[in-house]
Parts: C-alpha cells; sequence; structure tokens
C-alpha cells in the first residue's frame, strides 16, 4: 500500500471511530442515485459516481437519455481494437478532464467482462474475449483517469456474461475456469492500476450473488489481489444487505433510503454483524471518499474541439479493415470516381450502445458529411438510404439503392446492427444483421462489381455476402467523431492498424456456448470451460470468419528473427523474446505484433495457444524494428484447481509470434524446468504416481505385486496356441491398468488385508 | 413389490433378525472374487456372480483369460444396432442357460452407460449414445436372463463414462443432464426389469463417490424406481465402506478379507452405522440369495451349437450396411467374379473386446472361412494380410495386397481397431483407425474401383477414405459367430437390417467432449450438458460421416400417411401414433422405424429432436404394414431443474417419423396444454413473471411504475429532434428491460422503501 493511501487509511479509521452505528449504516447506501451521503459534523462530504465508461453520463433528468452533453468515445469493442494501451491512456484522461469539470469524483468503468458469446448483449461495452489483452487495456484507462484525480469502477466483478435475467442468474464454472478467464482481466487492472472502485455484478457465482461473495470480494479481490479501494454494488446488485457487508461490498448504489440501512443495524444489534467488520467495511469506502474530495479540482473547463479530435484520432485507430481486394480501398482522394454511398447510417451513423452508457454526445459527425468535406465537393457523391430505422428495406429502397451504385465507380454500404438489435438488457439471439441490411449489400453487390462495406455494430456479427464484396471495414460502434474517421479511413488519410479483439464466427453454430446462450432457468452452465474464442475454434478445428488478432493494413509487414534469451528456463525464471518487424510496403502503417505460447504436452487440456504479449508498432516504409517481451513464470503457468494456485508443467512450451492468431510465421521453443516441489504422495494417490514419482518408484514393484502376483508357471512350460498367448497377453495389459489407475488405500482390501494400513504408512513416511 | 418378492423380503429379514453382528458385516463383502459368503448356521447358502454381459466367463484361473469356454455373442455396440429387444431377449435366455449349466447365479450385466464420447474406452460394452434405446434393450436383456432363473447386474451406476482414471475421477455436471441423459436408461431398466441387482460405478459423481452416494443409492434407486435387488460395488469401488453401508450399497465385491467387515463393525460400535439401517441393507442382499439359490437348475447343459448358430443370427442382425454404391453387395454368390480379401482381420477376427468382459470363446469363425464355405471352393478368393496383430503394414503387405486386389473383380478390406486400440481401462486418444488399417485402404481403392471395407470395432471410428470406397460394412465386435455373419450379409444370405446406436463423426474435432476428454485432473466437466450424440450434431448443425439411427438395406422402404391420435393433449394424458411403411423393393427385409419430438418453443435449451420410440419391422417385398406407437407425458417432458421434476412445458410439439435420425420424411405436430399449476408468484419473482402469470398480470403496471414512473411531461410539450426522440425512445427501452428483470423484492430498495414489504405481501397474498 502506498503512503499517500495509507494516509487516507488511517484518517478513514480515524473518523469511523467518532461515527455512530447509524452514521456506518447510513454511509454504506448512496444518497440517491448518484452520491454518496455526507456526514457534517466529521466534515465528511459526499462524492458523485456517473455512468461511463466511453463519456461521462452525468443525469440531468430521470431518462437516461437526460444527461449533460460530453464527449461520446468509442465503445470498448471499438477501444480494444486499437490494442493500444497508450490511446486508451489518453481517452482515460479525457474523460476525467470531463468529469472534473462536471465536478465528478468516479466514472463507472471500464467493463472487462469476457466475451464468452458473441452474442452478449453488453459485449460493445467490454474490450475482448482474451483477458490479457482486456486487462492490459483496462489498466491503462484506469491509469489515465485516475492521472487526473478521478477514480473509475471496474465492472463488472465477475463472470457477468449475459443479460438474460442477469439479476437472478447464476454463472456455475469450474475453479479453473474461473481463475484463467474470468478472473485475470481484473486481476491485472487491480494489480497494475488500483481502481479507486469495483462494482460487483447483478448475477450469483456458483449459486452465491456477486454483492455477497466472499470468495470474490474478500479472498481474492482484497487478499490475493490487495486491493485497496471500495466495492459498489451494482445499481440494484444488493440482495441480502447485511451478507454484503460481511463479504465486503462497501457501498449499496443506488440509495435506498432507510431500507437496507436499517438491516445493517439490525444484523450489527443481533450480532450477526460485527462492529469490527462493519468499521473496517466502512473505512474502506470513507478513504477513497476523502481521497476524492481532495482530488476535486472545481472550476475547470474541458477542450471540446480537443477531446472530439482525440475521439476522431481514436476511433480510426479503431476501425479494422477486414477485407481488401484488388486494393479497392483507400478510395482516389484526388480523382474523378464517383462513389455511391448507401445506407441510412452513412447519415444517420449508429455511433453507441444503449443502456446505461448511453452519452448524449457534444456533436456528431457522420461519414457522408465528412467524405464530401475531404473530397471537397458532393458532385462525386451519391446517396441512398437503402433501409429504415429498424433496418427493413423495401423493394423501392433497393432500387433507389441499385440505381445509385449502378451510377458510381465504387459503392459503399454502410450496415449494421440498429438499437433495438443490441443493447444492455438482453443479449442478441444469433449473430445475423436485420435482413434488410443483407438484402441490402446483397442488391449493391450483384449491380456493382466495387462495392465496400462498412459495418457499425458492437460485437461480432455474420456475414453471408462476404465473397460478394471487394472490401470490408469493421467501424465499431465508433462514437461521436466515427464518421469522421471512417472517412480519414475510406481516403486513405489515416491508414487502418486495428485487429480484431474478438474472434468473427462464420455462423452462430460455431460459437463456443451455441448449445445454450443465455443460461435459461437462472442457471448458466460454463461448459466450454476455458475454452472461449479463439480458444475454442482453435481447439474445435473451426475456421472463423475472421480470427482473432486479425486486421488488414494499406501497406505491408514481415516479420523475421525470433530470438529467445535462453533455451531453457525455470519456473521461477522469466525470458525475452525479441522479433524483428518491417514495413514493406508504400506507405507509413502500424503493426500489432502478438506474442502467444504453447504448451507442447500439457497436464490438463489446454488452449492450443494463448495470447501472452502484444505491442504496437509505428513503421515507415521500409523501416525495420526490434520488439521486445519478456515472458513470466505465469505466462507459463495453468490454474492447478487440485493445488488451488497457478502452476507450471514442466516440458517445452512454443513461443509463437506474427500479426494475428492465425498467422504466427515465428515461433521457437524453450524448455521450462520445475523448481517447485513435485507433488506429495499420499494414500489416495494411484499406483502409477509412485511410479512416476522419484522417491515413489522404488516401490512400484511391491504396490504392483499386490494385485498382479507373480507368475507361478514356469516359462515354456503351458503349451498355447497363437491365439491364447495373445488372449493372455490382452487380459494382462487390461490388469496392469487396473493396478496403476488404483489408489494406494485400495491394496488394503484388495489383498483382503495381506498388505496392511502398517506396510502402507511405512512406505509413505520414505517417500516424504 | 411382487408377492414373490415380498416373500424373499420376509424371509430374509427373519434370517437377520437371527445374525449377529459379525455375521451381518461377513456378508456384506465376498468370499473371494467371485461368491458371497455363506452361514450355515442359518442354511443360508453362497451364490456366484460372474462376469459379462455378452458371454459367460467364469474364471478357472488368475488370469481374466483364464476361464471356462462359453459362447462369445456380439458385444453391446453391436447387439443395440440390432434395435430389437426381442432378439436381445433371446441372447439373455442363451446366457442364462450357459451361466445355470455353469451354476452361476449372477450374470454381470447388461452395461448401459451413455456414449458421451465415441473415445470411451469400454464404449464397446455399451449399448447407445440414446438412453430410451438402450434403456429399452437393457430391459429385455434383463427380463431374459432372469426369465431363466439366473440374475443380472445393471451396470455401472452412473455417469461412468470414461476409463481414464476411473477409480478417482469425479463426473461433474448439472441436475438437468444427470436426469435427462445419465439416469433414464437405468430408469428404464429397473422400472420395467427389476434387475436382482445393480452394480454401482467406480467414479464419483459431483465430488462423492457412487459407491456411497445416497443420492443415486437411496433417493434415486431405491425410493423413486423402486428397486427391490441389493447393489453391489463394481469390483474395487469400495471407498468407505460405512459410508458404502449407510448409502446403500449392499456388497462389496470382490471380499477384503476382514479389513472391510471390521470396519462396519467398528461403525456400528461407534454409533455411525445403526443397527436398523445396517439389517436392511443385509436383507435386501440375502432376500436375492435366497432368491438365486432356489433358481438354480444343477445339472442342465446348453447346446453348444445351438448357441453358436444364435450368435449368428444376432451378428446378423447387428451388421449395418453403411454404404453400397452401385449395388456392390450382395456379391453374386452363384457366379464367376473373382473376390480378394485382405486385412488379417479377415482370417483372424477381433471379435471382442479386453478387460473383464472378455470371454474364452467355445469356438470361433472367421469370414475368410465362412465365404469359402459359402462360395463352395476357395478358387474365387484370393486373401492378403495388409496388417500385422497391432494393425502396422509394410510396402511388402501393401503390394501383395494390391496385387491380390488387382487380379480380383471385387476386394474386401477387413479393418478396423486392434485389441491394443480399445479397451477396458483406457479411452482412445482419437476416433482413427491404425494408419497401417487407412493405409492398406487406399492401397487396395486405388487399383481396385470396386473396393468394400468390412469393419470390425467396437465404437466410431473416423474414415478418411469413405468417398473412395463402394461398400461399407460395419461389423463391430461381432462375436464368436461373426465370421459367419459376415459371410452371410456379403453374400446376401441374411439382408441388413441393423442401424447405427451412436453417430459416426467426420472427425475427433466435431464430437461434443472434443475440448476435454477425458477428464484430466480427476475432475470431467459435463460441459455439453444434455447434447450428446445426434443431440450435439443436430443443436451444431454439424454434418456426421453417418448419422445416429442410419443403416441400409438391401431393399428400400417407404414412409407414408403418419396419423395421431388427438391434435391435442393434456399433458396428464397419451398420444398414439401410427406410421405406415412399406417395403419397395425385391428382397424381404426388415426397417427400423423411428419416433422422434421435438419442442417448438421450449423453456430450456432442448435437443432439435429426441428418440422417443422405434419397432424393427419384417416386410416383404411389397408389403405394406402400420406401425403404432404410444407417447406419454413423459416423452414431451424435460427435467426442469427448479422444479426438481420432470416437467412440460405447454405447447406444440413436432412428431417427426421414418428411418434415420437425419431422414425423417413423416411429421406432424400436437398441441400439449398443461394441467399442472403455473408456477408460484414469489417475492424473488421477477416483474416479468407477474406479467406472465394469470393474477399477476393485474398487478404489473403498479410494479414497473414503481420504477418507470409516470411521465410528468405533457405530450408535446417538449421539442425535440427525431434524434433526441430516438434518444429517448432507447432509453426507454433500455429502463423497461431493466425493471421487468428486477426481482419483486428488490423494488422495495428501489423505491427507498416507498414501496414496503407489507404492500409485495399484500400483492402475493392475492396471486397465489
Amino acid at each position: 500500500m502506498s503512503e499517500q493511501s495509507k494516509g487516507y487509511k488511517a484518517r478513514a479509521q480515524a473518523l469511523v471511530s467518532k461515527m455512530t452505528l447509524e452514521e456506518k449504516a447510513l454511509l454504506l447506501s448512496g444518497n440517491g442515485s448518484w452520491t454518496t451521503h455526507k456526514i457534517d459534523r466529521l466534515g465528511l462530504p459526499s462524492i458523485m459516481m456517473t455512468d461511463g465508461p466511453h463519456g461521462l453520463r452525468k443525469a440531468t433528468g430521470p431518462s437516461t437519455a437526460d444527461s449533460v452533453p460530453a464527449t461520446c468515445f468509442p465503445t470498448a469493442s471499438a477501444l480494444a481494437s486499437s490494442w493500444d494501451p497508450e490511446l486508451i491512456r489518453q481517452v482515460g484522461v479525457a474523460l476525467a478532464r470531463e468529469s472534473q469539470a462536471n465536478d465528478v469524483q468516479i466514472l463507472l468503468g471500464p467493463g472487462i467482462n469476457m466475451k464468452r458469446s458473441p452474442l452478449g448483449g453488453r459485449n460493445f461495452e467490454y474490450f475482448s474475449e482474451d483477458p490479457i489483452l482486456a486487462g492490459r487495456l483496462a489498466a491503462a484507462y484506469i491509469q489515465g483517469v485516475q492521472s487526473e484525480g478521478v477514480g473509475t469502477s471496474l465492472k463488472h466483478f465477475a463472470v457477468n456474461n449475459q443479460e438474460f435475467e442477469r439479476m437472478v442468474n447464476s454463472s456455475n464454472l469450474d475453479e479453473r475456469t474461473l481463475h484463467e478467464i474470468y478472473l485475470p482481466a481484473f486481476e491485472i487492472s487491480v494489480t497494475q492500476a488500483q481502481p479507486w472502485s469495483v462494482m460487483c455484478a447483478y448475477n450469483k457465482i456458483n449459486g452465491v450473488y456477486a454483492s455477497e461473495n466472499p470468495l470474490l470480494l474478500e479472498d481474492i479481490l482484497r487478499k490475493a489481489w490487495g486491493f485497496e479501494g471500495f466495492v459498489v454494488s451494482d445499481w440494484g446488485a444488493v440482495h441480502d444487505r447485511a451478507q454484503g457487508v460481511m463479504a465486503g461490498l462497501n457501498l449499496e448504489m443506488p440509495g435506498s433510503g432507510d431500507v437496507n440501512r436499517k438491516k445493517i443495524i439490525e444484523a450489527v444489534n443481533a450480532g450477526k454483524l460485527p462492529v469490527a467488520r462493519l468499521d473496517e467495511v466502512v473505512a474502506s469506502l470513507v478513504a477513497v471518499v476523502l481521497k476524492a474530495a481532495e482530488s476535486r479540482r472545481t472550476g475547470t473547463r474541458f477542450d471540446v474541439d480537443q477531446h472530439h479530435a482525440l475521439a476522431r484520432q481514436v476511433a480510426g485507430e479503431s476501425i479494422i479493415l477486414l477485407k481488401n481486394d484488388d486494393h479497392i480501398l483507400p478510395l482516389d482522394a484526388g480523382g474523378k470516381k464517383k462513389i455511391a454511398l448507401i445506407g441510412a447510417f452513412a447519415k444517420e451513423p449508429r455511433y453507441q450502445g444503449a443502456g446505461s452508457s448511453q452519452v448524449n454526445p457534444a456533436r456528431i459527425s457522420n461519414a457522408h458529411d465528412e467524405l464530401v468535406a475531404i473530397l471537397g465537393g458532393s458532385e462525386r457523391i451519391g446517396y441512398a438510404s437503402g433501409y429504415d430505422f429498424e433496418g427493413v428495406t423495401s423493394a423501392e429502397l433497393l432500387e433507389e439503392a441499385r440505381q445509385q451504385a449502378r451510377h458510381a465507380d465504387v459503392a459503399i454500404v454502410f450496415a449494421g446492427l440498429p438499437d433495438s438489435h443490441e443493447s444492455e438488457g438482453f443479449d442478441r439471439p444469433n449473430l445475423d444483421m436485420p435482413e434488410g441490411h443483407n438484402q441490402l449489400i446483397d442488391a449493391v453487390s450483384q449491380v456493382q462489381p466495387n462495392t465496400v462495406v462498412v459495418l457499425m455494430n458492437g460485437s461480432a456479427i455474420s456475414m453471408p455476402w462476404v465473397g460478394r464484396v471487394k472490401g470490408i471495414l469493421e467501424g465499431w460502434l465508433t462514437g461521436q467523431a466515427g464518421g469522421g474517421a471512417i472517412a480519414d479511413i475510406l481516403t486513405g488519410k489515416v491508414n487502418p492498424s486495428a485487429k480484431l479483439q474478438e474472434t468473427f464466427p462464420v455462423r452462430t453454430e460455431d460459437t463456443p456456448t451455441a448449445i445454450e446462450f443465455p443460461g435459461l432457468n437462472q442457471q448458466a452452465y460454463y461448459g466450454e470451460g476455458v475454452f472461449i474464442g479463439y480458444r475454442y475454434y482453435d481447439k474445435k478445428k473451426i475456421a472463423p470468419l475472421f480470427p482473432f488478432g486479425f486486421g488488414l493494413s494499406y501497406t505491408t509487414f514481415d516479420y523475421s528473427e525470433m530470438t529467445l534469451s535462453a533455451s531453457s528456463i525455470q519456473d521461477t525464471g522469466s525470458l525475452t523474446v525479441q522479433v524483428k518487424v518491417k514495413n514493406t510496403g508504400k506507405v507509413a502503417g502500424k503493426e500489432i505484433v502478438q506474442l502467444y505460447v504453447r504448451e507442447e504436452v500439457p497436464a490438463v487440456s489446454r488452449p492450443e495457444k494463448e495470447l501472452k504479449a502484444f505491442a504496437k508498432v509505428a513503421l515507415a516504409p521500409g523501416e525495420e524494428k526490434t520488439v521486445s517481451f519478456t515472458l513470466s513464470p505465469r505466462d507459463f503457468s495453468y490454474y492447478n484447481a487440485h493445488l488451488h494456485r497457478w502452476a507450471v508443467n514442466p516440458g517445452r512450451f512454443d513461443i509463437l509470434a506474427g500479426g494475428s492468431s492465425r498467422d504466427l510465421p515465428l515461433s521457437k521453443s524453450v524448455s521450462v524446468e520445475a523448481q517447485v516441489a513435485v507433488s506429495t504422495l499420499t494414500r489416495e494417490s494411484m499406483v502409477k504416481e509412485f511410479r512416476d514419482h522419484p522417491k515413489g518408484k522404488a516401490f512400484y514393484s511391491r504396490l504392483t505385486s499386490i494385485i498382479m502376483g507373480g507368475s507361478s508357471e514356469e516359462p515354456g512350460t503351458v503349451k498355447r496356441t497363437l491365439q491364447e498367448e495373445r488372449a493372455r497377453k490382452k487380459a494382462e495389459m487390461s490388469t496392469l491398468v487396473f493396478v496403476n489407475d488404483m489408489p494406494a488405500y485400495k491394496l488394503i482390501a484388495f489383498s483382503e488385508g495381506k498388505f496392511t494400513e502398517q506396510m502402507l504408512n511405512d512406505i509413505l513416511a520414505q517417500v516424504q
């Protein structure tokens, strides 16, 4: 804990010691929807929280549409596609300045839940299907916001992966999957960036509400990761308030009047909630309130234009070029070619999602007007709306679109998901865009061979027309300046450099959760285990539409020369990996270099490879850079559910590097040796575990002989046919397997007591 | 309970009342490997059990290869492919006669575990991937054996689906999957056929050993299903003997001398095991011992030739014709065409598996010699071995095979899985045959366009050469008379009539458990839930190599006219379905008519369809029959894990009929209406549940208004742009979802107590 944190904590404890029980209980619920209670008597102020994460939503009325004007940055799907922590840090700084200017102390974000299914209704607010990518980007976001004296609230902790009946659903998963997939992004964020608060999720985890879950809130978050801030309930996530306090839920939001305050007081008076525990929980909250109040920068302003420009820059770094046959992009900006812009999203973009993150944007740009501005006039540009607000088309709209497309040299169709198709609160039923959007693309591509599709959607979609268009830009929900950014990329002002943070599958049935998503009947079984996203498509050898980590550029990159700092390391050491990447094209560009690790012979069923590091590298034409990564023991580990900790299985690991999860031209292998002690033999250990144990192997033949016996037959004395010999061999083979798999204690009963408990204990004593 | 059973039970209880504690404990473990203890003082005899299930394995020595000669019938994979309960009943009768002739009182079988993965090492001993098919066939087997005064032991109870570390592994699955997939075959067998004993499995179920699992052994087996026999441990499955007695494990096998006997006595003396419970557990065993002893038919014999003939007949009904392009089969028996038999399995067949079921066959037939016999001489028949005992081939062996194939008119390649590739004790790593077998088929099919493959294997395999051969016979492990049966089918003496009891997938990665099978680290997570076998391939829209229920004939069948007894039924009623099937070819044949049910809009994620009934129908050329099935409420139900019972979700159901799971030409739909009460509204019910409840809906708007409020705005008084209006609409939509999904009790806190606990209770009182 930092000296500063210690100071706030000590002051908070001193304040708590002066509080009455009623004051403590008062503090643990909000004062209305957005603020904490103050205690004038003790000089403790109130602080304000507002929704994020990609823009400030400081309420001005009861509807979530009523809020102060603020810069709407790209949503998390888009931001994460930049794979650029520094850029995301800058977004954090800007968001914090808007918060300070509005006297907001904590911005509710970032959201970093894993995209277990591409159908999750809130995926647009989340970074990735990969925990390392999500965690590193979230840490940068938090650092950015908090560097300006504004707190963050990391959400939704944890295993919050569906919208359907989210307040009652239980996310049921095994311990290894929890630790390998659903916790690491939180762990990285907390340990690297210490968010001022963490927001607990609505759902249960294995039957226990996140809002009263001691495993998550106390054992993991505070004890294992050293979290110093406070935990706030997602708005309405409280189930049993006193249980929540016991588990470590500091603040209930929104306020519940005196409803839950009374329950806390009753629990204390009934002796069910120790005062010492209550004091701890209040003090953690008060410490942050003190820090937040002192970090206020009242009267500051932010530069609306500068933030709009930043939003445009960030969007440009987030839009992915998925397909570019015949170099159809960039458009020839200075030329004479006619361009048909088709689809209402060209003029009325979908640029953000619905729900708590809905920002009232300071301004909105659209691709149509921005293209007119860049191309210097509208005479080259045609337009047809193609579909209505719900994504429905008609014969007339399609004909109009065909007309425009026919009379142009290139058609750009804007399509994606309308508001009604993707929102907080519900999950998508499948990967499909509205039929009207797909029909429009079909209609246009039939009359215009030079068709480019620009997509606006918060998460993966299917593209039945993928083979019939030349270019595809994944525009995501790119915020208020997305229109400008799309124009920048279409015209080559910006060279696309983003890559997919989530896999685009071919069809809904291919997804890891296709057998059931969302979980119905209030139970979601995470049967796919650690195999979500690319981990699943790799394991099942299913070709995705576009793989995780994929994205094109207007230039090309070449990878060469991987070097490892060692060919063999200890499981307590580290490994440095260097790769060379070169811009082999004619324009400047940025490449996202990705490093994956694969265990060659794992002890448990592991993914074919896992992302462990990445770097975004800017390269002038012809320029080459060496990128360096350091891998720690954790990067080779799996979570061993027997030992309840991360562990390395000694053996060979492949280090793979390249520009996409399915294009990894560089690879080398390293041997990792074990320093950690071999697991202990016990009476429950199987006979084969004795064989494989350095000290146990001396006793192996003694243990097997208890059942196998010695042959009482002199060799060659019994004449058998070849078939009889084979039958005998087959029988022996299955008996040996039987004995090998038998736990040692069973030999006592099996031998009818000839092998005794005492003999087993003697052996166990000798193998420790 | 039958009068006879009551009589044995009363006599058993009387005997137990005379026993000392030591005698009771003595009885609960075996006397050595195969018999129970006797008590001369009370006139209680010993009984003998021996392995099955497809032949008697009465031990004559320590190796499982040492046993009395007995008829080796086809293993369960083959038997079940007949889809013929009557035929399997006859096999049961024959097995019982061999048991009686050898003074064996209980035959250990049948094995009916679900084929969760095609890689399960013991799949050859199990019937199917479908619980209804497995259950109905097992019931027939049990009825057959027990009709001759010999007991059965239904195994392995339960959720025993992998061989890897089977004595320590925990099968972890949710309640619905347990009840819908892994229990019904046991349930059907127990309720329809009352096996004298049930054998508990080695594994744990959700962490609790099957051998001491009160949920399985007491609550489900005895209380819910009314099981009257005794539970025996799989050989060595006992973990904690006293816990086992408490849970209802009657008999430990093999005997453990005085090791576990002492533990039972200690537990009783320590007050941990009530004497009343001990007495119950002893009495259930003694009742069966009395019945078994009195059912003895000492001095009987069985007809070896007749059983061999039955084994041949059964094998002929079990072998599946998977492919028959250009009518390559049957071979022209009376003609002059030269036939090359290639592959050592033609002379040295693999006809059974390894492990506890390994029979010492009375005789063995092979396809080569049987074909020579049928075709009347060997001049038309060439032979090349093609590979060695382990399935390894060589350039020489391949060349010899090519020579034989070239000089023949048709080549028949015998291939499959050698002993070393498939056995009790380990699981297969993938679906592949040995490379040598695949290479041989490739080599032969390259030089001989008329190539037929005959397979010998206990479970599904991949067939990379499927498109390069004209005919495929799935010969399974068809027992000692399989060679004759193969010859019968190849020459048309028998018209193939079997169908797949398990799906043949294209590749290992397509299987439902591809992400992890077997479960490592002593934990197997049944993440695919109810979606095993065809249920998975249907749901994921993965085309199998050959689907469940598929099999060809030398004739053709036509389906017509489905009639339902009603267009709408109550969930307490039944439905009769009739379909017509006609033999439209030129030879007599048998068709397996299959009936599946699909729920149109299920409340939980259900399979696309599920097998509910089937019938094997013999038809002369041109003959048509009407087949009638009766569906019960259970056939429309799913297991509701909330209610902990089977329940029908009212709505429409499709009834589908045809000759394969993927060829169902007939379908009609029926409406099922609910008689069972609508679920009760509670304070935990979500607001939308009030909306959907007949009495609750009156309160819906009151509940939503607590959060949504009424608009304080006069319509039209606030001027907004279209975009602003849309933003407002979007916000309202997400708020409504939020409120609908909120459990009612949360409204109290959310309203800051304006909506009170009392108000909620008042509403709840009015909706009951």
